[in-house]
């Protein structure tokens, strides 16, 4: 991943608002400046940049891992063993001692919506002036280099394969987790067949029935399919950190007429949004598009959600496909687009594909059948 | 889940402290006090508790699922469709809104090291106080009550039988994600029979190869394991939202001479460090059981983390068995007793177990063998 242009890029933000240093604590914004990504953070890491050094504070047993994984010029490993501990035994000492070199008055970049005020605290009484960058580094995400977008174009033909193999493996008697492992399967088989040495991300959840295909996000459990049932199966796939989501609303047996009804409406919201998504429109517009074919059919108070949204590294970015995003649209952005409904007593109804916007139309990278008699199993 | 009594435990503190309203951010105290667990946190999820209210303000796609695992006296809901608009948009503006009818002065409690300082900055602003509760949830989060226990268990038992299949399938030519995929299958097979409707949550690595299993924390990956080899395998699971762990070194065919000693070394450490931990001793007693035994044989260097942790709705909780730790262990604690070691070019060498303190003694609830021989493949 050239994370340099990232940083250089960032490095010109901070320039032009007269920021000394920046102070990244969000792990997804880690990742994207670094390329470190570990699997728990309840050991804090620190990203810090200022005009010549890229510095992580990591704990001990991340030091090889970003040694491995980082062009930081600079680590400041922290300790927990008695043997080390004159080297420092949180990340709060060392970012005491690197911001300690900062003169009263330096104006300091950070994330507002994530920085824990215990170091906001710190920094302030250091006599630092903290500055919001949450907007500057979101918009550089917005936008997917060549590499990013070549990851997450497999990631969706990763995602569309393991969709394929639980949707095709669910009947009666099987467990909502037991559906999502048919598709597991094919994807992990698939990817240490295709990408050796490549690290995976996945997300799949199938929530099922009348009561639960309603709730948007819910972890799958145990239920067992019934004879005759609704589902919406929805996955994510993130090769090396760059996700792709593809989700499909479908039946085991015969759906009711209401059921039938529904699905139909929700089917021609997706494609009226996916038909419309497009450089230069403005995210509105997408949302308002499928919003139109809600009212329609007078089901609007059934859909609880935006149309879409952003996807990258975060399993939700922005930008959001949302009634008040006047956003115009460019080229390099890369979205999820699911219009839904959830309907008390009825079910759940929601297609999602995941679409990059290039500047001679969108290309869907997601791909299965979307059509009623297709999704019933 | 009892959450009456712990929102009972924490208007005690508020009342001892002068605090009127408790803002609650991390999503896992979120859970603790309300039984509320989320797929994803990109929609922003507050908790807040005064004398006789605990609210919570949801995105709209929470409302139901709020409504079913919670007994929140109030909801707030956000939405994010034009229908909706006038309802209000973000967490940020309900918050406000709640707020408001505090008076200048108020001491507010709230999570100094996860607080985003846009809240904390809006509520300053406001004229209200901060006070932080970390420490105060933290001791409270410490002692499991029965029920906790009770799913630790259970987890235990899950996470053995997931790691035991995992293990006796590896073999040189499959990847670490397929060595994952063994245990997957057999944990959803026992979760579906055994508890119908539960949630689980389960974490799996299996760094392989000496240069990966040095590194304690590193996502399972598609490399594949050798006619020679040695791995980590390293599982939680969490059942109903409360984990256990269990980790083994273990071999493909034969281990070197220097990876058979340290590997002894690595499990006498965990055996002294599990046959120390009970009610009474203090967390640093434990960690110093294996530091000797890591002096004695001389690979002190080695060992980079502290000898344990505790666990149950977090992956790593407090309280940690570190050097510096003088907190004297109660009953009702668990621990995760992991004591390490990573030689580069050697390999990394650690068995993890969870054991459960109680007045009698302390309870093992993870289970698989630790003998060299029993974990050669």
């Amino acid at each position: 991943m050239d994370t340099t242009k990232r940083v250089g890029k960032l490095r010109e933000i901070m320039d032009d608002k007269k920021i000394d240093l920046a102070v990244i604590m969000h792990f997804e914004n880690q990742f994207y400046f670094s390329g470190l990504k570990a699997i728990t953070y309840s050991r804090p890491i620190v990203l810090t940049v200022d005009s010549d050094k890229l510095s992580l504070i990591v704990p001990s047993l991340e030091e090889n891992h970003a040694k491995t994984m980082t062009k930081a010029d600079k680590l400041y490993v922290y300790h927990e063993t008695f043997m080390s501990s004159s080297k420092g035994g949180s990340h709060i000492e060392h970012l005491k001692t690197l911001i300690s070199s900062y003169p009263t008055g330096t104006r300091v970049g950070v994330e507002f919506s994530s920085l824990p005020i215990q170091l906001g605290n710190m920094m302030r009484e250091a006599g630092l002036e903290l500055v919001n960058l949450d907007n500057d580094i979101q918009k550089m995400r917005y936008i997917k280099d060549e590499e990013e977008i070549e990851l997450i174009t497999e990631s969706g033909r990763l995602v569309s394969l393991a969709l394929k193999e639980s949707l095709e493996n669910a009947k009666a008697g099987l467990t909502e987790m037991e559906v999502d492992q048919f598709g597991n399967q094919a994807l992990f088989a698939e990817v240490a067949r295709k990408h050796p040495n490549a690290t995976l991300d996945f997300f799949v959840m199938t929530p099922s029935g009348i009561d639960r295909s309603i709730l948007p996000h819910v972890f799958s459990n145990t239920r067992k399919f019934d004879e005759n049932d609704i589902s919406i199966h929805s996955r994510q796939v993130g090769l090396n950190g760059y996700r792709a989501e593809c989700e499909r609303t479908f039946f085991i047996s015969v759906p009711t007429d209401r059921q039938k009804e529904l699905f139909k409406i929700a089917h021609e919201a997706q494609l009226a949004a996916l038909d419309t998504i497009k450089v230069g429109i403005t995210a509105k517009e997408v949302n308002e598009v499928a919003r139109q074919i809600f009212k329609k059919h007078d089901v609007e108070e059934y859909s609880i959600h935006r149309t879409g949204h952003g996807i990258g590294i975060g399993l939700h970015e922005e930008p959001s496909l949302r009634y008040d995003n006047d956003l115009i649209l460019q080229e390099g952005m890369v979205y999820c687009v699911e219009p839904g409904l959830y309907v008390p007593g009825v079910g759940g109804f929601r297609h999602s594909d995941t679409v990059v916007l290039r500047k001679n139309g969108s290309h869907q990278v997601t791909e299965y059948a979307k059509e009623l008699d297709e999704l019933t199993f």
